[in-house]
């Protein structure tokens, strides 16, 4: 693969060239850090057809069969969006909230963000394996270490569950990380102008009502201090 | 309006239908603490359409015009999703995570989240006192108050700003906020089980390098302020 984004003209950012991220570590590692994707599928057929868009996990594999990594999404067997996701292409897009940025004026009102969207035709992941590591990948996303804490899943759980793959091949990314572009004659206004920055935190572990005693693992003591750090 | 949601085929929650939440005030409520919205339109047409899923700020105003209330989003007039978003119904997905849901198995590792979906046909706002409300209430939404401290939005500003509604009519919401629920089998098995819940915190502003002693308006402090106090 290259280094470097290649969007084809699908994946091409058409408005806010500057922002665009052509670097594919940059990718890789935003994919790393962000928990929640939003899935968009075609629903419907002609002039009827419209757009479906779920928010959902997701695991990646930089190393999995896909051109360019695969990108994982699960669900159950009887998902509705899952057969439809099967029969045209989709569009996953994941997205963080960094700031919001306060200008002097509405017009120059902004936020930052980073931001990928991976368009392509999924693959159904019919090798139990590969079903496995995948959903190994959409658990350790949310809590890293953890599917290794856990028992193994069983043959049940794994038919139950459909996991498709998306090559991260056609992705682009884009991101927004300054403060305001005012106009020249605002400036001297006297209004405030900077950025609010935004995290996402994660709160002591609230232990289940059945769990009562047991206590959580380094996985999940570590996953919460990781959240509370990124705020000090 | 009815104060329940009352879904069509297409906004029909048909996955885990206990967690759809049929009370339009939860549904208000929400669009009045969440800050993105993932727009999901179609592009291309016949076996070579495809989604495209692009996140975006908005705003939202029971009393608009619209059927249900308007949802707003704005962009540059030269955007290429603007014209298409106008000639197909197109989807809005505004979603907010809440906690990581930590099960025994893997099967059973969720997240808890609020989400609405909204499908319909924009209307383009031509207007330009309700094309002006619209852009205030997307600033308001990311700092409640801020526009009434900034200059008025100049005629070469709004001329350069196109703002499209959705009619809030055709909405659905789901949210999770609930302990795992693991197999009975699972529960004494040691493993620790429980949520780690996730706020989205702001932190204290950042002034612009161009407005050093300028000091944040009160709504800047309050929006810093109140994300802080989230994790509190």
């Amino acid at each position: 693969m290259s280094t470097t984004l290649s969007p084809t003209p699908r994946t091409q950012v058409s408005r806010g060239k500057n922002r665009a991220v052509t670097d594919r570590e940059r990718l890789h590692t935003f994919l790393g850090e962000a928990l929640v994707a939003h899935l968009g599928i075609i629903v419907g057929s002609g002039g009827d057809a419209h757009p479906v868009v779920l928010p959902t996990a997701y695991g990646f594999d930089l190393d999995g069969p896909d051109a360019g990594g695969s990108l994982y999404l699960h669900g159950s067997v009887a998902a509705g969006w899952l057969a439809r996701a099967l029969e045209r292409d989709v569009c996953v897009t994941i997205t963080e909230l960094d700031g919001l940025v306060a200008a002097r004026s509405g017009f120059h009102h902004s936020m930052n963000y980073r931001s990928a969207v991976v368009i392509g035709r999924p693959r159904l992941v019919e090798d139990s394996g590969e079903r496995e590591h995948a959903l190994a990948l959409v658990v350790d996303q949310m809590i890293p270490g953890r599917w290794a804490t856990l028992r193994p899943a069983t043959r049940k759980e794994l038919a139950a569950t459909a996991v498709i793959a998306l090559p991260l091949a056609e992705a682009s990314m884009k991101a927004r990380a300054e403060g305001p572009v005012d106009d020249p004659a605002d400036i001297d206004s006297g209004t405030w102008a900077g950025v609010i920055p935004i995290h996402r935190v994660a709160a002591a572990p609230v232990t289940a009502d059945d769990a009562e005693g047991a206590p959580p693992e380094d996985v999940v003591r570590r996953a919460a201090q990781l959240g509370a750090e990124a705020i000090s």
